[in-house]
């Protein structure tokens, strides 16, 4: 569900047609609605408020402080993957009691400044950091909580680049090694060791990975638990699926009447970290068709967003669904073909979509590619230096640009 | 050939220890060879001095100022895609009578702004581009010289997203278009429709493909002689391959020797554009152990460069050789295992090599991935909030910073 409506053939984000948003702002243009960043993070928090879970938004897939600082004025915590999005927290106004520290490779600065900060959690990956994370905090002189990022060994369907929770990946550690840790944590003076983490993936669907890794995980908690020992944390991660094209994923509702029977044995508060669930279709990407170019074997509209502003189809052969920003009026002949929706980038891997049926496209038509508010903006590059887009926030009948178009001298600026 | 070397034990580039590098700039950290650089393009200029071909460096391999510029003062051309890189080509102090504008998605603002320059030639993709410039012209009271891409259908052996010369690609016209357009070029009558382009790929290592479609495109150039339309310049693209790993590509020489005799019966002048071929090797990207994680499955190095920095493992499952920056002394017991060389990005596609052998790896070991010079820097982005690597060319015992490395306050410069 999204806040993006045909309203008299043009497509709207809230109360704002978009084509008026490209008149101001230019394309190619992230636009995001407010109302449906907030509702997707309202479900999930209605969806689980028995357990009254922290919920942080994982800010890999969208970093932009005026999408983070709205989900932290909802009360949402922050989950980070590294300095910058720490940097980044801040200057969005989370709490630092609301930061989880989630990263196979923090480094010692990150680390440090982490803990100077006191941040709430690390979710730590391998027994190296958690020595480095014990180190360091001896000598700030604090005692820090960290989770055990444990890797449950589940195969959800999903990319083979985001699946996270496979015993090959280098994500979390064993079952056994994380239950050295916990029996033997008075070795690691300066740690709290309260929490268990998974994150299994990106972009999953169906319930089944969920509930076998929440199961291994309530296990664990168990066998801990006749030990004496007290988990007070359990972090469940992200990687609730969202509609890209035909996909029926689980919603909030569904997700969490899956999950919570499997945690009513234990004592521990819950923790989710979300990310695309919440800002996946908040977001779309506008383009406007540059050419129309018919070869012997294909139609295809070029148009000037490239793989430099969203890498997605390129990188993980993901499919977004592609609007027409003004549908066709039915009064005009209507010419329905297929076309390729390709960049201007000078590779074939640069194109946003394959062989999709529009009614009469042509030079400065407008496209909407859905679903783009997660892992788009957060992944662009400059490639073929390409200023990168601008971002605009729509709330109701007001639109705020919240991140200026790149102009070429931003290309050139740390250049010495 | 390159110029990064072992000396007694420790990886130099050119006269300066990589080690003392990363002192002074820190890690992850693109190392060029001013050296390698120019090699590489005389190497391609004395191959093919018989004819005195124009040689463009594509800039969007590396359009790094520095880098641009040390080509240019060698009296290279460049390639450009893109109003950005014209933007960085005048910076980089080229000429406009040696700019060549290629791109299936040019904008009427690039192309005016091209226009203006008086840059040397486009390279036309697509008719409607074709009538686009003929009007921009017009306007502008000029008269403009291009070629026309054509699309000789050729399938060279490389990764699927570089291939640009099939029929199914976005890229040039076929041959009967740029027959009709060849006959009927009176009709654009603020144009000088004197070339024919072709780029077929790149990263290709046999000369088959090459010889192939050079051949189509001299029989055209022949046909349109005895109609009496003379073809000034012939443009070969690049596309030429190096060594990443076990290849053998054809050198510079041996390219000349199969391409000129070819080009024996057309008075036509060349135009290459080599990219990867002059950049390729003479960079490498530094990068430090953070980790070593071992895990039932596999060990992992978790390094400080991640897919952010360097894309090509992940999205062409591109092959970089990488080396230890101090190999180990023989006098200590060697363990050589397997590694991973993974970044601290949080999704499986975040690696830089896959099983690869080294002797004693640990936190703190220095490590280069070879070959980074072409499509490294130019494709990184920010992902997960990570602040870019900073660059450094090396001239015989000299080292200049030729970009910084981002703070966290350039993440979010351009929000407002």
């Amino acid at each position: 569900m999204h806040d993006f409506k045909y309203i008299n053939n043009e497509l709207y984000c809230e109360s704002v047609a978009i084509k008026r948003l490209t008149k101001k702002y230019g394309t190619p243009l992230y636009v995001y609605s407010r109302k449906t960043l907030v509702d997707h993070y309202r479900k999930l928090k209605d969806a689980f408020k028995s357990v009254n879970p922290l919920i942080c938004f994982s800010m890999k897939a969208n970093s932009n402080l005026a999408i983070c600082r709205t989900l932290v004025k909802e009360g949402a915590g922050l989950d980070i993957v590294s300095g910058g999005e720490l940097f980044e927290a801040f200057k969005a106004g989370a709490s630092n009691k609301k930061i989880v520290y989630a990263s196979v490779g923090k480094t010692k600065t990150e680390i440090e400044t982490a803990l100077k900060h006191r941040i709430f959690l690390f979710n730590v990956e391998s027994l190296p950091e958690l020595a480095m994370i014990d180190r360091l905090s001896a000598g700030l002189g604090r005692r820090q909580a960290v989770a055990i990022r444990v890797n449950p060994d589940v195969k959800p369907k999903t990319h083979k680049y985001i699946t996270t929770g496979k015993e090959e990946n280098k994500f979390g550690l064993d079952f056994d090694t994380a239950r050295d840790i916990f029996l033997n944590r008075s070795g690691f003076k300066n740690l709290d060791i309260q929490g268990l983490h998974i994150h299994i993936g990106s972009q999953i669907v169906d319930s089944p990975p969920f509930v076998k890794a929440i199961q291994k995980l309530v296990d664990f908690v168990e066998e801990m638990e006749e030990a004496k020992i007290n988990i007070k944390w359990l972090n469940i991660g992200g990687g609730l699926g969202i509609i890209y094209s035909g996909e029926k994923p689980q919603t909030a509702r569904e997700y969490a009447k899956t999950v919570l029977p499997l945690l009513k044995k234990v004592k521990a508060r819950l923790i989710l970290e979300p990310g695309r669930f919440i800002a996946g279709n908040s977001g779309i990407l506008v383009t406007q068709v540059l050419y129309i170019k018919t070869t012997p074997m294909k139609t295809f509209a070029i148009v000037d967003a490239g793989m430099n502003d969203l890498i997605r189809p390129s990188l993980y052969d993901a499919y977004h669904e592609v609007l027409p920003v003004s549908s066709p009026s039915y009064t005009i002949p209507r010419e329905i073909r297929k076309y390729d929706i390709v960049g201007p980038i000078c590779e074939s891997g640069d194109f946003l979509a394959k062989d999709r049926k529009f009614i009469n496209l042509k030079e400065e038509s407008l496209l909407a590619v859905m679903g783009s508010g997660a892992y788009g903006f957060s992944m662009s590059s400059n490639y073929n230096s390409r200023p990168r887009a601008a971002e605009v926030l729509v709330d109701g009948n007001r639109h705020t640009l919240i991140r200026r178009r790149e102009t070429y001298k931003d290309l050139i600026r740390t250049q010495i």
